[in-house]
């Protein structure tokens, strides 16, 4: 069915998204299709973090996705990066445009523009927007959900009166949004620090990322979240009058996260049968399988369907008899349905039926009469076992190094932990000659630090997404 | 302040998006900023819709936002329509590109495309798929929300294997998401009936309309649902096999309703002193002003706001009380938060707040104990009174008339109801001429028809937006 992942991690992740029904190319080069099963993990994912975005203050805010060029042209670093990326439209109602307009690669400098008009007092502060939206940048190696000409995504900015309220603001959604929804919600263990000089925004005063290891070893750049300092003000004119009457600049944030979060969840949960997804964001939790067309077992898989939706729990009855058992549970493994009851007419005889666990896939018998209670119980029991998991994984793969050398043989695949002293900024070129980059650095426990300069630093050196 | 609606409609229509910060223009001609207040209201709307819309037993799906423009040819019809309108993207990724790719004006040659591939067998049907996101078609005479270069909508489309699946579909959408949010979370009286053989959208057999009537007496047409007939899946190739093994040819239907419904919305409720806001869709249902600057006051005023957030409700607590009272409440009627709660210390040494419904604009006292949850039980009287408003309005601007003559005359400021047997195609064309249109065509008493040669149907003409 499908490759296996020893063999061919980047084939096996193909198969997957096509067998699963997750997505397709789309009819452009470079573009997606999301199909229902994998929109409906992203519907989940997009409502948990807005939920966590609301709670951190900020207001959700439409921009076009027309930007005259000229405005891009504004802030010169930006358009730097973006140049290449860029798709124009030069033709619009039936005539050739004046002046051609972008598609938005990001919708930052319309956010800096109209941020410059609606602060005007430090009463307007601090000034935290959101904006779900595609964006396009071309992209000439697209991969599906992790590179693609056109994708989905949040972007925040935040204007405030200090640079204390900005930096703690940019942290508070790199650790209360982002890690929280990685973590709790997609199960994924997550890598939190700050970027390296070279790594870091252009215009960042700090870049601070959440970094994932999938299954190959492989890093995946999750979420990233940043303090601007003034300089993205000073670009776009943000100031504000202090309660003084003195004008003053203000200082901003941003920060992302996108569809590609789909794609580090297959990467760091899926095994060989397929996907195996976090009940939290699973489109079915339960699937209860009729094994053959019987009425007590129509009439049991019912009652199970029944159970399990007063619960909350969603869930779905497969009575496909028609179907080959074994092609419907096959089918079910590769959707990752994180729990299955399959109830046949023998087992109901004894009244019990089999609870499957996707991430362990062993059959195990409990009572009907307990069985939805008993799938529910199941779920949060995955819920913890696929992060174990990927933290086993992370853990083993994660080796303490001395040098760069050793740093790049460890990369091979999984993540070198390598004093951040040794290594400095000429150690990083010699990585990144290697192929390999600095995900984060660290504190020497793990926690996010400072600033990129305090001491006993640890740099995480991987190859990445 | 606003201009008078009767003063001049179009202007306070400006004015309202402006002063209450909804909405304004974006940098590229007919583009539109949602701003935080607007864009919570369309949230709201997008959430009771996508909730019904699953109900209805739909999945979301996303499609590129980019098409070949040789795709858009393929359904000539089609193209013909949006031509004029069409955004042409030429260079891309620094280059010029081979074939030119158009920002979709709507999905629907790229559903067509995807649903031939994905319905093979009978058992693959109805397919049934939605779609939320931003399309463009190019505006020579934008205005905010109603008619602009970019909009959000959700177009759906499904594909059934018999007429009768497909209409009763078009027609549960049409009945139960439509009419249902519109009027149910809206509180906009809609007139819902078929659209006439001149009226109806391009390929389709039947198209049903949800028409609302705005407080200068003319017409939007807030949300459509096509029955396609076999004529869609004609041009995509949508066939599937039946049980017996032969290929047949599907019966499709599609449905859409964008954000134009947010300046339906402001239309039809909206008064000289701004907006009014139905208590479902408001972002802030009540808001508690703290008229002075006292501890007694601002004691007050939590303890009423923590009663309000308990009670599931949406409040703000305004304790601005630097800035002048009567420009805080002016604010708030403004921006039509349907109840208020003034909280002044002279009241409160008698026990008791102010309670001011938006709608009525009257002043009335209410223990302090029991002030949330007056307020509470306003929000529902509020809803329902905005509905009766607007009924009241639709049903003394509405007059049943016998010839064409008359439908002109009185469409000068509401609808005319006359006779579609003695109107008929010529009626309408000379309706036409007189910048009246058929809204749509409905039974006497109301009803949606069969269909649009059904007896003794009634034809409602307006002037439109």
């Amino acid at each position: 069915m499908l490759t296996a992942q020893a063999a061919d991690f980047p084939r096996w992740y193909q198969d997957v998204l096509a067998k699963a029904t997750l997505a397709e190319t789309g009819p452009v080069r470079g573009t997606m299709v999301i199909r229902p099963y994998g929109y409906a993990i992203w519907e989940r994912i997009q409502a948990e973090m807005d939920q966590r975005i609301k709670a951190a203050g900020a207001e959700n805010v439409y921009f076009p996705l027309l930007i005259p060029e000229s405005h891009l042209r504004r802030e010169a670093e930006h358009v730097e990066g973006f140049s290449p990326e860029l798709a124009v439209v030069t033709e619009a109602g039936g005539q050739r445009l004046e002046e051609p307009v972008v598609i938005r690669p990001t919708s930052e400098t319309v956010f800096g523009e109209y941020m410059a008009r609606w602060v005007q007092s430090y009463r307007d502060l601090p000034l935290r927007l959101n904006q779900w939206a595609n964006v396009v940048r071309w992209e000439l190696r697209p991969r599906l959900f992790l590179r693609t000409s056109e994708f989905l995504w949040q972007e925040g900015h935040t204007a405030h009166a200090s640079s204390a309220d900005a930096a703690a603001f940019a942290r508070r959604i790199h650790a209360d949004v982002y890690r929280a929804v990685l973590e709790e919600v997609l199960a994924i263990p997550v890598l939190a620090g700050l970027k390296t000089d070279a790594e870091r925004f252009a215009g960042a005063t700090a870049t601070l990322t959440c970094e994932g290891m999938m299954r190959d070893g492989k890093a995946l750049q999750l979420a990233t979240s940043h303090e601007l300092g003034q300089n993205f003000a000073r670009a776009f004119d943000i100031t504000y009058t202090d309660a003084h009457g003195s004008a003053e600049l203000c200082w901003t944030t941003s920060w992302g996260s996108s569809t590609r979060m789909v794609g580090g969840l297959i990467m760091v949960h899926g095994d060989d049968a397929g996907l195996r997804l976090p009940p939290q964001v699973a489109p079915v939790q339960v699937v209860v399988v009729a094994v053959k067309d019987a009425p007590a077992v129509a009439e049991a898989v019912e009652r199970l369907r029944r159970e399990l939706v007063a619960d909350g729990t969603r869930v779905r009855a497969d009575d496909r008899t028609g179907v080959g058992l074994g092609r419907r549970l096959t089918d079910w493994e590769l959707k990752g349905v994180p729990v299955r009851l399959e109830v046949g007419p023998r087992d109901l005889a004894e009244g019990v039926v089999s609870l499957v666990r996707r991430d362990r896939r062993e059959r195990e018998p409990v009572g009907l009469d307990g069985a939805a209670a008993a799938a529910t119980e199941a779920l949060g029991d995955v819920q913890r076992a696929l992060y174990e998991d990927a933290a086993g994984l992370l853990a083993r793969r994660t080796v303490d190094v001395d040098d760069v050398d050793a740093a790049i043989d460890v990369a091979r695949d999984g993540f070198a932990r390598l004093p951040w002293a040794s290594c400095g900024a000429e150690g990083e070129r010699r990585l990144n000659a290697a192929g390999v980059s600095i995900r984060c650095l660290t504190t020497d426990d793990g926690a996010v630090p400072d600033d990129v300069d305090a001491p006993d630093l640890v740099a995480i050196a991987g190859r990445a997404y």
